[in-house]
């Protein structure tokens, strides 16, 4: 079982093994001149590929620098023909020497630790002064930097002057264009993937998850073998939960000792109140220290090349003056407001209305338990509940692929803002689709009992179809396709060992991982469960807290074992989701304030003027609103220390300019003025 | 008359005349050396200073920047006896040749006009792709470019290993302390100051406001001449004053002909929430523009240096590495919470007392008039009124100086974090006490006619008040000392040409131009009585557009006639008013929106339920503070087409980057790996 779960990850290919310091040259793969080097990147090409094509690919990438070429390391991996099965033998694995690793580590401008336990940039000019460099640079670079930088040439490889894709004459080029891009956009390139490290991930994975032990993520080594963007989410995930237990260890007793109390609760919305407002502030420190020592903190983005979907007529781009399709920004601004935005809001209506009708089945049912309580009626009390949540993840999932599809046609140059247009859409959605009826319990019908009911109801259904579609499912798809692969395997070879192709064959087949994006939104429903409504169900914590351990662990188990490595992303923070954790901690101030004008505590206060009790309980809400901004402006964004650190860099930075100039200045000959 | 009020203004000294580019050698002081140099900036020592100070001070200042000197010229203006007058003698001229002045411009990051009409941060070595720049690089630069090079170079010429100051065993020196800043912080440096350009100043002043006609500012000469910070000061002015003539044009009609009808007042409401919004986003891209076109959009700020009243043990600096004084954070932190937050709740307290007295005189002088109602009862309503703006300015200048002593014993360490402490400390206080008495008659009296009473009378007096304290009470006291001066020099000399020496006598004399905190206040408080409640007094907006023409017209005699010339001081946008202005427009939603809940046509609308009309204008409030912070995000800060000009200039710094690694790099021989 446990060999049958492992033996399809990549044996150690490649990778400064972060203790070690010094490459691994387990599995390595003979160039053209006969010299070996270690595969980091697996290229796969369309099988019916021309050979002009491929050809044409393949000397680019290999060309040297000066020419125009990435300087690369590539060879196509022999195609064994195993069993009779036909395999694609157009897949390609991709290298380089370390000098030229190094020069792409300056030129993606890669942060690392200089002598003085500072992060720099990282310049082959003053290499020897980068802590853990080590003779010629050999394993200074983490095989997940290797494959960044792999990822990186690969996409700004340009074409020259040729005209089109030798064998395609329809696959136009132009100077600039990014070739692998222009592959991607026609399908001829099938896919570009990272290698993993089977003795590294063997490592990661049992300090991670494999034993069952009460302590912190291994965040640095999640970092060193996924990449920044990737440590960063299981940080915040980490984070938000170890936030979270405060919350639980009150809602316990809430829970035990006031169930039918639920005057109790202003306490406790007073409390969810300055705790989503502080942990939100304190994670934007937490999240520049980590992004500090990752040295993500202060690099600079690079141009973004047009994503490879991108299509419009030639024209010259007005900031690099390269000749590129342009597509008229008022085009997409009229398929923005007038299509999507309407669909969008089309969508909303459609959810408000089937929470409509859930209301009404749920009157109905309660009509049935009154008129005649059996233990069945009672049952049903609950089947709408669970209905309704099992819609509400069906028209989720629905409305995402709707939204990816109409974001694609919006046409966007750049995959952030892209991104940014999806994440909205469907953040608005799920939002609506997720909350509306909690609204509607709370603040039309404010019936607070049935309110509990529904958030537990949500809350658990969600969560528990969220763990079966996210993890276990994939992980039990991929155990069968492998099962049947391995099998194979198993009979032509005994030592645990596989051959490179074979590795290369089976990561190939895995399913690919699409980003952070998903799981940052069950995240953020998560987090609004637990911020806008859990003052009446103090238990929603406990719930959240323990979906997140259980989260923990089963992403984990994905990104190690049921998906592809992804490329490491650099990443400086959460990026637009800290806005929108945001955004919802400011509703989440409107809300609580409501519940608690609600409360029948606050109200006997008021006993004769309804409109009294409002007008104090929006001067209060607009006060603890005034006090939210002013706090986030007080608390600053960067602890002291790394705002200090950075401080010194830009001062040491100028100063050794100063000086630069000082010398070179002090040759030129002085005049005064007549 | 006209001669009395230009010819205490310098003549041509220096500085290239923007149309001519050529430098005026109008006057000039001969150097040690005996060759002729153009005076620019005035330092003045106290009378009594020992000699081994001065003569070291000019020293350093002479020395070269090898032998971490300031490389400048400097002269002793010739002390003629005049009229037995007893004259300082230790007043100096600085200059500094061409070659020089380009140096320093390139130390101190200076954006200029590149042969491509983009903006670049000018650098000697390719200053000749640098349009306008001719010759040797005479005329180049503007005086007022020249004068801020200097004051730059003196700011920052440091002590080396000297212990003391020369003469004086107890100014301490270490080395890095700033010079000029030990000198001025002793008080031995009495005042640093830039010379006025006659001829320059006879055109901006004709084309400014010597012709009264309807025309923009001439923005580009301001900036030229005073700098960028006090160009879009005035720039401000000029686009606030058009934006408010829409509401003075609606606001005419609604004040002729619905006088008392209080309920038409909603749509003037709503219109104010849009407009206020629109114009503050509208001005961020106005002043973009206008910083990109002056070259300080993109120019980095310098480090700065401690301001020189700062004081503390010395020890290390932990970004600069220098020994300088330091002060720990947390006693700094106790005095702010422990002294000058409770003073300022303090004087806010008072401030709101006054307004309760206020409101008994109000209501003592009403009893009064309904007792018997005769002319002088009439008049006497008013009188509270007026008292209580007057007082209110009282207290206003007051507490202004309480609040610069307070933050000056904070001790902080930089003027910039000085001033938004400072900053921060008036306008909370102004605001309470210009705004607390309408916020108390509209939300508490609910009296409509007393608040647009009350406005009225505010906003009258408060600017008569402005106007006079302002402007032209400095003009007249400046004009009665000047007279004096001038008899004799009138019959010392007939030709308009003064020499040098009288020149500098008479602008050391003029009041120093304190920054332009004081105008933004102003125009503050200005666009909080329109934001705030001008829907009750739609007159305001037109009396807040005669105020702002007069108010372009003084400040501009003022700038030209009163005060010394401010030295230039670089600013690509209005800084912290910006968010000051915000602030105030996100309060005029709120009272915008309760004015409206408590119009009696609203009002007619809900009969029999006052609790569900307040929650229908709360929610319509918050639907209109979320729409307000999403169209803060949906507009763009800076416009798209200055957008794409710094995207290319950093993508063209880039490839340029990369371009000359490849050269490098080219020649180094590559190995592969084993």
């Amino acid at each position: 079982m446990y060999f049958a779960l492992t033996c399809y990850i990549a044996t150690g290919v490649c990778g400064a093994t972060q203790g070690e310091g010094k490459m691994q040259t387990g599995l390595s793969v003979s160039d053209q001149d006969g010299s070996t080097f270690a595969p980091l990147v697996v290229i796969e090409l369309a099988h019916d590929t021309k050979e002009e094509a491929v050809a044409w690919l393949l000397k680019r990438i290999r060309d040297k620098q000066q020419d125009g070429g990435a300087e690369l390391l590539v060879e196509q991996l022999s195609p064994e023909d195993q069993g009779g099965e036909k395999d694609n033998p157009n897949v390609y694995v991709v290298g380089a020497s370390w000098q030229r690793l190094l020069v792409g580590a300056e030129d993606v401008g890669l942060f690392k630790e200089f002598n003085d336990s500072t992060m720099r940039g990282f310049t082959c000019a003053n290499k020897e002064n980068f802590k853990e460099f080590q003779g010629d640079g050999d394993g200074f670079l983490s095989m997940a930097e290797c494959q960044y930088i792999i990822k990186h040439e690969l996409d700004t490889l340009r074409a020259k002057d040729e005209a089109h894709v030798p064998g395609y004459p329809k696959m136009k080029l132009y100077p600039g264009k990014s070739v692998i891009r222009r592959y991607q956009s026609k399908r001829i390139l099938v896919q570009v993937f990272p290698l993993h490290e089977k003795e590294e991930l063997k490592r990661l994975s049992s300090s991670w998850y494999k034993n069952f032990k009460l302590s912190f993520q291994p965040l640095d080594d999640i970092r060193h073998y996924f990449g920044e963007g990737l440590a960063l989410y299981f940080a915040f995930l980490e984070y938000f939960t170890m936030a979270l237990i405060p919350m639980a260890v009150i809602g316990i007793p809430y829970y035990l000792f006031d169930w039918e109390d639920y005057d109790k609760y202003t306490v406790f919305a007073c409390f969810n109140l300055v705790w989503c407002t502080v942990i939100l502030e304190l994670w934007k420190r937490l999240s520049a220290s980590l992004a500090y020592r990752w040295g993500t903190l202060s690099r600079k983005k690079a141009f973004e090349e047009p994503r490879p979907g991108f299509h419009g007529v030639l024209g010259l781009n007005p900031v690099t003056g390269r000749e590129e399709p342009l597509y008229p920004n008022f085009k997409r601004q009229l398929r923005i407001y007038l299509v999507s935005v309407p669909f969008v809001l089309l969508c909303l209506y459609l959810s408000l209305y089937v929470m409509m009708i859930y209301f009404q089945m749920e009157g109905w049912v309660l009509g049935m338990h009154d008129d005649g309580p059996t233990f069945w009626t009672g049952v049903l009390l609950f089947v709408p509940s669970v209905i309704y949540a099992v819609v509400i993840e069906i028209m989720n999932l629905v409305y995402r692929y709707a939204a990816e599809f109409l974001t694609n046609w919006e046409n966007h140059r750049l995959e952030s803002t892209f991104q940014n247009h999806l994440v909205l859409k469907v953040l608005v959605f799920n939002f609506i689709n997720c909350f509306a009826s909690l609204f509607y319990v709370a603040f039309v019908m404010q019936d607070m009992g049935l309110l509990r009911q529904s958030l537990a109801t949500l809350l658990i259904t969600s969560q528990i179809l969220n763990q079966i579609m996210e993890a276990f499912l994939p992980y039990w798809l991929q155990k069968r396709r492998n099962k049947k692969a391995h099998k194979r395997l198993i009979k032509t070879m005994a030592d645990r060992e596989l051959p490179l192709a074979d590795q290369v064959k089976l990561e190939a087949d895995m399913n690919t991982y699409l980003g952070t994006f998903d799981d940052y939104l069950e995240l953020f429903l998560l987090f609004g469960y637990v911020s806008l409504f859990s003052c009446v169900y103090p238990l929603a914590a406990v719930l959240v807290v323990l979906n997140n351990v259980t989260e923990i662990y089963s992403d984990a188990l994905k990104m190690c074992k049921v998906f592809k490595r992804p490329f490491s992303e650099p990443a400086a923070d959460i990026g637009v989701w800290q806005l929108a954790f945001e955004a919802m901690s400011v509703i989440a101030v409107v809300t609580n304030c409501a519940l608690i004008g609600m409360s029948p505590q606050v109200k006997s206060y008021f006993p004769e003027s309804h409109s009294q009790l409002i007008m104090w309980v929006v001067a209060g809400e607009h006060l603890l609103l005034a006090a939210k901004f002013v706090l986030t402006f007080v608390i600053p964004d960067i602890p002291k220390h790394i705002q200090i650190k950075l401080s010194r860099l830009e001062f040491e930075s100028l100063e050794a300019l100063k000086k630069r100039k000082m010398l070179e200045s002090s040759g030129i000959p002085k005049k005064t003025d007549k």
